[in-house]
């Protein structure tokens, strides 16, 4: 293990506070014991923290970076609505806002941070700096990222994660955006699912057929130039990757190595959450999978690592959208895990 | 038509409403249009309220029954434990209570109403009081109630939604209890999707294969006795049904009529809102269902009806408790939409 990570472990689930909450809902008239994977989603949290389950304050880290591959236009938007989008999310007036607000995460539990903007934000002090790159490499052409950056990434994202934890934070909600990200994802996915990019890449943000054609060839070149290796998880983040992704796979080995519950969205997010598997497999046993995305590639990714979300809503929106909607069952299941008479 | 059904038109969908949300949706940037079903869950509520949507009041509407084929033990639990739950619901501290409350709707929201409890409720005041019998009859030997029953148990429920929609509830939460009752919607399933009961009898709160085989064998005795017809609703609920489902049917005519959304829940509520659309089809306009229950023969009732849930939780509680989870989902469609700049 390299840099930062050789000092990281992973624990194991809390297999006894497990079985309590199942004793817990097994003290219930079996009549009230009907409450199906909301029983399993309390066992899980407490299986994770380790503690009696409870309702925690909610964290969205929100990554930005840039993505070389976007001067192709595989995407609806050029690379400056990555900028565009980030003074929506300060003036806390964007759907990932506002879906987060609606579940309880205030403008104050945003974290957006700058990892690979192409661009200087250093005069937004809403905007936490830790950027690594001013956008990756095309690459189509070689990696996206030295492995360095690679690390530093993943170390800008998990420092950004340790800090909430620190503040009291007890869920991470992984949130991404980036122009070209789903770009990324899918070739990140193709890796660690063995599919072909025709199975990982999809519309993103909704693009038309021609857009397509040229995303899947991006994703081909990037395949057979860099032949990225699932088993050196660093090295595909590196080499077909993305600063964000990178960042947020530290956000899950943060929440792993410290306990915490993170949710894991949509497409980018499952991206970011599968590098974080590579490296650490035990990272999977911390996430919580929000919703199935309507993007290709997303299920496939969540069934390597054994997730299955509750929720089907053809969203595909990112950002942590999803983590708006399933942040209240999560809630709901555990109020009537503490409240209900055992 | 009969009875009170005779001055009863359901109004059609409001189509401009529903082009007016995709219209608003349209306006945003594409970037911030990829909410999937959210979107359509909005534009529906414009349809059917055909009114700018707005986060509603809810109602939970908890109509109790009894069944005369709890003899022969086709639950857990017995005949008795139908008015203990009820005493859980007047203290509020049910599994159905801590799941609404979590979403909004107060204790003073739930309205308890005996339909056929087979027991003198009547010095509970916090119980509304509409009983048309005590228990069905046992529906291996007959009808379980007759058709005058079956209509004043859908007048109960339709009275008691009314009411509610006056005081200014914009959404109504279908919750049933009834030891038994998932036999007799097992029953109902049967005669409107037209499957054998091995298709449609499930282990309703978790029997053994003992009682499933009981339960299988009265319901192919009450359809064999009965022969209900589904092009005959209100036949199907005297013969099959229960006092608590025909409530719950005349919920959804009453939300129907007055351009309310129903939440329509697991298969007990959902066994009702099919006896609604077998009487009214354009009732199902106004019916969201909340969550695809662990129970067989939900999901075809669903498909006979068209519709289709966002959350699949393996839940088998009844009682609305699917409502707790699908609730803030719908809210948080509606806050997006409404705060989002268009």
């Amino acid at each position: 293990m390299e840099g930062f990570l050789q000092n990281i472990k992973i624990p194991a689930l809390d297999e006894l506070a497990r079985e309590n909450v199942y004793n817990g809902w097994r003290k219930l008239s079996k009549f009230s014991r009907n409450l199906g994977e909301l029983e399993n989603l309390v066992a899980t949290i407490a299986a994770m923290t380790g503690k009696q389950p409870a309702i925690a304050k909610k964290a969205m880290i929100l990554a930005c970076g840039d993505h070389g591959i976007a001067k192709y236009g595989v995407s609806n938007f050029p690379q400056e609505v990555t900028i565009q989008m980030i003074e929506g999310y300060i003036k806390g007036k964007a759907g990932a806002n506002i879906l987060a607000n609606h579940a309880g995460i205030t403008n104050d539990d945003i974290f957006i941070v700058d990892i690979g903007v192409n661009a200087d934000l250093s005069d937004k002090p809403q905007v936490i700096n830790k950027k690594v790159a001013y956008s990756t490499q095309d690459f189509t052409q070689g990696p996206a990222m030295t492995r360095e950056q690679a690390i530093a990434s993943l170390k800008a994202g998990f420092d950004v994660a340790i800090d909430c934890i620190d503040k009291g934070y007890g869920v991470l909600v992984l949130s991404d955006m980036g122009i070209g990200n789903t770009t990324s994802s899918a070739a990140i996915a193709s890796v660690f699912t063995d599919l072909p990019p025709e199975q990982t890449v999809g519309r993103g943000t909704g693009i038309g057929d021609k857009r397509l054609a040229i995303k899947r060839e991006v994703v081909i070149k990037a395949l057979e130039v860099n032949k990225p290796d699932k088993n050196d998880a660093i090295g595909v983040l590196s080499k077909v990757g993305g600063c964000e992704l990178g960042g947020l796979a530290g956000v899950v080995i943060a929440g792993a190595s410290r306990r915490v519950p993170v949710f894991v969205d949509g497409m980018n997010a499952t991206a970011s959450a599968i590098i974080a598997y590579g490296i650490f497999p035990e990272c999977r046993h911390y996430m919580l999978p929000s919703h199935l995305s309507a993007e290709i590639g997303h299920k496939s990714m969540l069934e390597v690592m054994g997730l299955k979300p509750m929720l089907t809503a053809n969203m595909r929106l990112g950002e942590g959208t999803g983590a708006g909607v399933f942040s209240p069952v999560l809630d709901a299941a555990i109020e009537v895990f503490n409240k209900i008479k055992h």
